[in-house]
């Protein structure tokens, strides 16, 4: 299966899913799949999430409560759940506020080794 | 209610809770509660999910996409749920990583109403 397949897996079986992007922590995307109504700033977003991730890896190594698996953020309108793949990589599911955010981060855990092993 | 008495009732109703805090945006905590087996120092996870937040509210408001409600951050031994009371206080629960989070997400959620009439 290929990246851009794996990533439709998972935008295709979440009920409101928007898009997923596989990022590199300097906030450059690597590949993205969107759904059909989406009018969000993938780039952007990308951008932001990465500098989110830096402050809570940051965090995490402060607290030492074990390494950084996994951060959402919901908003108003929308969920964000950004995984970590490795050192350098993460990817992110963007959810409609009212989509199936359990799906997604059980689709996302699912879904991760497989990702690493295509990216590595 | 008291603030203790709400903030127990998430505590006692979500298995793996280690505990629950009220927090100020500069991370003075303002109330706790901590099960039996709570080693970690809630002091410290305090000013450093503040410091998160903070940077999770710039990053929110850069994308437009509505107001923050709520952040977690997972890592390999801990689960972090930070909830948004209004614009100077936040309020989160820490679980073990195999606790309910989703229960602990609905109780917060069910909660936020209370606590922010008990603090107002």
């Amino acid at each position: 299966m290929s990246l851009k397949d794996s990533l439709n897996s998972i935008l295709n079986n979440v009920e409101g899913a928007i898009a997923v992007v596989v990022m590199a922590n300097d906030g450059i995307p690597i590949d993205e799949v969107t759904g059909p109504q989406s009018d969000i700033d993938i780039q952007l977003l990308a951008v932001e999430y990465a500098t989110v991730l830096k402050e809570v890896r940051r965090t995490v190594d402060v607290i030492k409560m074990g390494g950084l698996e996994e951060v959402s953020i919901a908003t108003s309108r929308i969920c964000a759940v950004v995984r970590v793949l490795n050192e350098e990589l993460f990817f992110a599911l963007i959810l409609r506020r009212d989509g199936n955010l359990g799906k997604g981060r059980y689709m996302m855990k699912l879904k991760s080794f497989e990702l690493t092993q295509e990216l590595s």
